[in-house]
Formats: C-alpha cells, structure tokens, sequence
C-alpha cells in the first residue's frame, strides 16, 4: 500500500485534552471509519447545534452521507455551512483500582468540513459506495436502483480535510508505580458490536436461502472468539 | 411504576423525516438512555460545530456528563450556550429487496438544552450516579474516591426538557404489496453491543477471583442467545 499524506493538524483538529492519544497516520482515520456504519453530524439551526445519527461510507479522501431530498436536515447539511461528524467506535471498559482510572477504551475520529451536493453524473456511483460499505455485496442480489430512486436521494460529500483521531487503544489502564491494593482485580472488558442471525421476513419465499451478502457482513462484524 | 409525563414537543425536538417514527414517552427515553454508555454532544466553537463522544448517565430527568476541569471542551459546555446531545443505539440491518428500501433498524435520541455545572456540594453524589451507570457496582470493589480526584473532575447537568426520541423497531421491513422478486431473500440481521471475555491486568495479584462488578456489566450486554 502507499504511504498515505499524514493529516494536518489545525486549530479544529488539534487534540487538546490527553493529546497523547491523537493520531495523525491517514490509515488509521480510515480503518476507524471503514469499520463503522453509523456517523454523528452536527450542524448549526437557528443559532443552536444539532446532532444527528446517520449512515456513512468512507470514498476515498471523503466520507459520503445520503438521506432524502426532502429531508430538511439534508437541505441545511447541504447548504455549506460549517458541520462536525463523529465516529466514535467503543472498544471497553477499562476497570483501574479506583474509580478515578477507571475509564473507556475507545477510538473516535472528529471531522470538520463542508458537505457538497454529488452532481447527478455522480450520484449513482456514489449511492454504490454506500451500498458496498453498509451492506457489502448486496447489489449483486436485487434490482438495480431506478431513476425514481436515485432521483428522490441527495449524497453529500464532506473531505477529509481536517480530521482528528483519538485512540487510547495502545495506553496502559494502570503502571507499576500504582500503589492501590493488588488484590482488587483491574482489567478491561472488550466490547464489540456483533451480528446476531438472521431473521428471514414474512414474505420472502419459502426455501429461500440465505444470499452471500449476509456472509460478509458477518465477517466484518464477527462474535469474540 | 407512576406514569411519566410524555416528552413536549417544540420546534427543535419535532422530528420532521419519517415523523412516524416519534415516540414521545418518557419512559421510552429513559430506557434508550439507561442502556448507553456514550453520547454524541455537540456545542459552537468560533460560529462551527463541534460533536465529540462522551461516557453518560442519566440521573432522574436529567443527563450527566463528566470530564476533567483541565478540559477546554468542558468549560465550553459548562459556559451555558445551547448544546444538542445524541444516543444511538444501531440495533440491525434491514435487507430488503431493494437497495433504496434497505435501511437501519434503529433508537435514537436527540437532547437540546444547556448545561449547569453540578455544585461542589453535590459533585461526589454524581460521580456515583455516573460511576454506577458505566460500571454497575464498582464502587464497591475500590477505595471512596479521594478529595482531590472530584476536585479534579467537572460535571455537567443537562435537563431532559426537549428531547425527541426515533425509534423505528415497529416497523416492518416491507408489506404484502411489495411486487419485488420474492425468491430473494429478504430480512434483518440483528445488531448489539457485546462484552467478551474480562482480561485481567499484569498487575493484579495472581488467583484474585473475579469481582461481582463484572457479572453486573455482562448481565446487561449479553450476547446473543
């Protein structure tokens, strides 16, 4: 793989709080965001902030967000103004020998941008992105999008222009020097999203088996071992 | 349980996409709170949002957010402009027969208010509201927290006065008219937060049993069954 242009740090992006836990290696923005399905965005409403979960794929040096073209959200979203998109990915609870230390394990990237309209030339492929990133495979398995659809759907891109990434996955949860009592167990407990079964839908024939589709997912979201 | 005033509707917390999804029951807000550990919270920094992950608890009809008093984020919450606050929780994907009716099955809530900074008088009985939310009878297992550690540590109040919550787990992925291909399997696959395996730290004494706190923490993040 190329080496990828570490991100530039600004004074949006600049880690102020446990600073040591920023990261500035491109690859790992992208991983954090490949391995995620949902991103929070905020944006500023009559004079107040606004925070809203929504679907996201990473395209590149870009995130791409698609809702309804009659979303209000969207609309403002793509009117230009400043937005915040968080991805944040709990990874455990770290359990020190006091409350004080006690803390989570996490990874969260922080992005500030502008959201831009994909042209219509565009947008089919990057409705596709989507698709590929939320439901790997799964295009292959129904009918292509028409026009109607892909009509009644606005894709936003947002670039990676300035993006923090903060992750305490490599820190210690306690050091040698720690004086509490070592009969207390400390520790961690990892926390992972998994998928469950599927649960076929009342009008899907009978017989029908489960499609490919749902093997990748359950590969990219796999139970502990 | 005494029946809870249902969530007011205003301006801000109208859900104006899909507003079938809205629920307004306070004790629906609650339960999607109490089953979190982390919220979205987003404030205006120099006229741009800003969104940033944070541990949470709810305490009565109010949230608590908690954070060291060294945190510029933190003084910029507790300066008393409006904030929005979002929890989500992602509980499936919806395969459905086409791309554009494919969706996520999900709870959302979405908070607007400001935050108060809790006294000093009242600061210790928080951060146990708080530690008894991230991890259920810890408190036990460990030293009182020190004078120092609260004075170190800054929480914020935020009242749950506008709040919408999107929950759209009624629904159902298609209906009888949908004339799409049938022999296509459609569905949903489930989607949780999981806890594995506790991995206790180097220095915990050797043979130390593990601590009753955790049976709490994997009793409300099961696997699935």
């Amino acid at each position: 793989m190329d080496t990828l242009p570490p991100l530039p740090l600004d004074d949006r992006n600049r880690v102020r709080r446990l600073a040591h836990y920023q990261r500035t290696d491109r690859a790992e923005l992208y991983a954090l965001l490949d391995e995620a399905l949902v991103a929070h965005v905020a944006f500023i409403r009559n004079a107040e902030p606004v925070v809203l979960p929504l679907g996201f794929a990473r395209d590149g040096d870009s995130i791409l967000l698609h809702g309804s073209t009659g979303s209000d959200f969207f609309r403002r979203l793509a009117a230009g103004s400043s937005i915040s998109v968080s991805v944040t990915h709990l990874d455990g609870l770290i359990y020190a020998r006091s409350l004080f230390d006690s803390s989570m394990r996490y990874r969260a990237a922080v992005i500030h941008g502008t959201a831009t309209i994909v042209s219509d030339d565009h947008k089919e492929d990057a409705l596709l992105v989507l698709a590929d990133h939320l439901m790997p495979g799964r295009r292959h398995e129904v009918r292509p999008m028409s026009r109607r659809e892909i009509a009644a759907t606005m894709v936003l891109r947002v670039p990676l222009e300035s993006a923090s990434v903060k992750d305490n996955r490599t820190s210690v949860a306690e050091d040698a020097d720690d004086d509490e009592d070592r009969a207390v167990w400390a520790g961690e407990i990892p926390l992972r999203l998994v998928a469950g079964s599927a649960v076929t839908s009342e009008f899907t024939q009978e017989h029908t088996q489960l499609p490919p589709s749902l093997a990748y997912l359950q590969n990219r979201l796999p139970a502990f071992q």
